[in-house]
């Protein structure tokens, strides 16, 4: 038989710009560039290379002097080889319960990172430090798994953001317990975006440790990295990458990739168009809202995602020509994603189809 | 303390064009551009896209119509994906003693895929039946983990080939005691080239159970597949590339480097040049071999890698120039390594700095 | 620095009949008798000896012709094993989110077991159909960790116990889903006085597919077993046994200890015992219920565990006689255990102290 | 199927005192009284009981004022966990081929303890530094498995002895390496008893920092004991006890025998005893040397095994009347353990039936 049973997600995928998710999205034309540019005769394998060399100025630009990063495959690897190079054997990891590393990485974290997740119910993807609290406990005994980090995702799962205030707030809380902080940031840049901060504002300047950068869902082919911002708060990273199987032999590739999104500023343009899109969406959304009964925005829109509440006819209607997805574990809900190449055009079009 | 002390292999690194490894080469044009073709808007992520879909096709062209490719990040993933699919959780893999997945992966095989590797010593980097039939033991015994997979590697990481007839003679006995003949293949179009043979003929057509096939090393910026040539001989492959962190979200873009090395004839053209190149590099030390006391060739020269003895003023003399690499094991060996890009004049300033 | 930072669990230990834990109870005079009736002479390693065979007939006699039982060390160690045995590397377990795998066992299910948990939220410990449909979903997605068994706990980590009614619904779904039903029976003869039920009424005969067999709470030094009940259920448990360190070479100990306590009713004698020790225990606090604020049973007492809340003072006066534990989630609940050797006197003893 | 399909070692079983293993004895009588003794009313579980306690203090009696005791279940319980708790996730343990740890333990160090092990051909079970020095380079390269600790067993698998002497020399080399020494020490009592050394003068004083302190094959029913001798050497070592399933909740049951063994001199009498039925065994051998053809000591005697090899019809004969075990990797090649409890007869009984 074969392995390849269709995954749920390819479901519904009859159309080119979609709804579906941020990485059907292609590569923006400046990376395909600069990949060509990075091709350029033999350089050392493994990071040795100019391009990773420059990659890490860029990090420090960025992040501050102190950062270090780590060019990686892909975002489960990122936060995997993230969240094992902060704890140890024993340590386990406080999140949302809808925390990608929780519901979205097939128990990568657990199976292949050997780590334990305290996954916590909230009403909106978002940690505070009183939800924290409920799974900060047991410290010093041997039958409870010892928490180690919280992460939080930023974007959350649920297209929701953290102000620099919550995020200070959550590394305070996670220092005085001797822990760490890790920031999921797979969509850092749409977050940054639409709060009008710089990525260092949301990271090391209110006290994050660790870092998931990403990078292919903001268009790239394929790069994400570790950024370590708080030297002490990883170890052994650079073994782990090796074992965790994400370490590049031709770096260089990978770290082009992200050199093209972070050295300028097409980060940030990707990210504010695509979250542009977003509210142009959501804004239609909303008018639907007095004419389709059931039609309904069920979470802020803060970044490049839209959830909406869609009676059945309407979603059936619209999957047909707009490939999105239903949220798995809320019957009637459903995503939409806008991307860096999502154009008004697909939104009025989306729009249009569900007006009925 | 930075994370980044060098590794010993980035330590002699001034030249453009080096002989440390196929994998501080570039990419071929071809393959850049492909990545620019395949760059058209918006494709399902995970595999259901077309350019995986047509990779899938010519992976059946090449290897027999019960294939199913798997595109992966790296060589290192695609053996611990191949490996932990065939075997269960108390499976353990026959291999060489040098073999890539026991020397130079770090203990990924074991940490990540939880499995016990029996290295064997060899001359030359091969195995026979008689040398597996040192490990092919205890099969039933709650005490010793139960052999289910024998594992070469084509090219061997002393650059010497299996024949088929060779391989045949492991499948056969591998099979009669119910293991899977597993080739790491991150070397395989080298090896097809050395011998004038197809893919297939090296590995389906020889009994050849899984495959991990590589790319990376013969001009891809960074891909390779895990390719299941009997069905049965792996299991939920899909599920465990995702726990591995080897599912690519947009992989059309690993997918598509893929298809520009196999859909043509690319991985031909290109291994054999680089086969060719160590041959003229291999003529010119067997010419050294009467004038500089202590050069020799230490292994027979049978794909892109060049064994030599050197004495110690050589080597530094030739480090100095030339990046390449002093082999670990064993004092006074060195490994040259070509490439795709590698030019005879490359070869021939090796060679002069190496004459003295 | 030590590492014997003392657990919170001995915190509080003045005295010699504690209420803190059937794990504080020693062995019945009888399993040590047994001990050295097994003392003869030399016997096969590793299970290979009469006592062990005798208790492989036992488990036949108690829980049906083909089951089969796999004598190890501890509880933990049980439940890891039978939920290894029955899933794929890509399995998931869905649990309540207060089972002892998820809250007791310092993540060993996953960081030993490879296993991913999904942990649901009961009001009493006790899952239903409904609420296992809550996790039960994302089959065939490489994203999601799959389901492959549901583990109850008879009794529950909150002393209530599951009907046959209620665990053959639960048998019924799991195995239209293609899962399998592993019961963490640590305290399984406790339920079966509770019912009046035969063992194997609670297991085999309801659709149970796996058994972690107590033994240690219920008057054992030291002994449990993983029973498969359904031969399809478990692969590869005699490897995986020695690879989860829960092979004991001289296993007729461990054996002769199951026996003492399944040969005959010793089970049955020292979980009745303990349990009506519990009951006398729930009189007598509900009748403190109405002379002392604050007092009240939390759960139902249907086995040899009584949960109260209590107010401070009276905590830490009963504290400070009678080590027991406050339970770790609930400001003000604490747990009071009665085991097989506790007395009526202790009972009437700690129900003074609580009067005040 | 039976999954009790029967392991090779069980296979000559037919006499009730037998030379297959130390591991076929029972238990001495005094650790069965011992345990009685131990059986008294309630105590803090996990450890906190007073017999633990009391263990503890012998442990530094022995060991020195520095050492730790963790009682565990098994040997490879304790090895797992000793070297777990000494390495971190990209460590790598060097080791002799020959080790337990490598060929008996199932790979449960690769599986359960994420380890990778460098074994090391040795023509007696025993590493030099001249022999660890092949396996420890590569440090700093993300390539390679980081060794952190160098594994000897003392008594080695084929029954030869390290001297005090040899030990210091490992030991001074681990630490300049920054490496561990772990001693594998199932019989470390023989081992003593032959050398007419104190356990602290072959472990502590000559440099060892951790230990794998045996009792079940020196007449305990199953109890070991992880020994710290250096507490920096081991990290979360209470923590990684619960996880590899090795923490035992009524520990004083574990803990009494191993304080019936090494609070007076029971280990010593007990190992003394079975190392001179050894001799006695050996001199016998040695004397049908000349009259029986093919019979030959294989290795020197210096513990409670004597490994002999065997014409195939004279091991025919023996094996008829006594299980021992035919060693796997050499054809001819026989051990014949003495335990605490073999008879002069015993052996003089073998030795009858060897001569024919």
């Amino acid at each position: 038989m074969s392995q390849h049973a269709a995954s749920p997600e390819a479901a519904t995928a009859p159309v080119s710009r979609a709804f579906a998710s941020d990485n059907w999205s292609g590569a923006h034309p400046e990376v395909i560039e600069a990949l060509a540019l990075a091709n350029t005769g033999h350089v050392p394998a493994y990071g040795g290379d100019p391009v990773t060399a420059r990659f890490q100025e860029v990090a420090r630009e960025l992040f501050g002097a102190e950062a270090e990063a780590f060019p990686v495959f892909n975002g489960t690897g990122a936060n995997v080889l993230a969240l094992q190079a902060a704890l140890p054997r024993w340590g386990a990891v406080i999140c949302a319960r809808t925390a990608h590393i929780n519901t979205d990485e097939a128990g990568a974290p657990e199976k292949t990172g050997g780590l334990k997740l305290f996954g916590i119910e909230t009403p909106d993807g978002k940690l505070t430090p009183e939800l924290v609290a409920r799974e900060a406990w047991g410290f010093g005994s041997e039958h409870r798994s010892q928490a180690g980090a919280v992460s939080i995702s930023q974007v959350t799962e649920l297209g929701t953001v953290y102000t620099p205030h919550e995020i200070r707030a959550l590394a305070d809380q996670a220092h005085e317990l001797g822990l760490v902080l890790h920031v999921d940031g797979s969509r850092l840049g749409n977050a940054a975006a639409h709060l009008g901060a710089s990525l260092r504002e949301l990271t090391t300047d209110v006290g994050v440790d660790l870092l998931s950068l990403g990078g292919t869902k903001n268009g790239l082919l394929g790069a994400e990295a570790v950024v370590v911002l708080r030297p002490e708060a990883a170890d052994g990273i650079r073994y782990l990458r090796k074992i965790d199987l994400q370490l590049a032999s031709k770096m260089r590739f990978i770290s082009a990739q992200l050199l093209a999104l972070y050295e300028g500023d097409l980060w940030l343009r990707s990210a504010t168009r695509a979250n542009e899109l977003a509210q142009r969406l959501a804004s239609g959304v909303r008018a639907l809202e007095e004419t389709v009964p059931g039609v309904r925005i069920a979470h802020p829109v803060e970044s490049n995602a839209v959830f909406v509440e869609l009676p059945a006819e309407a979603a059936t209607r619209a999957q047909s020509a707009f490939a999105f997805g239903a949220w798995p574990t809320q019957p009637g809900l459903y995503r939409l994603m806008c991307a860096f190449d999502t154009t008004e055009a697909d939104v009025d079009a989306l729009l249009t189809v569900l007006a009925g």
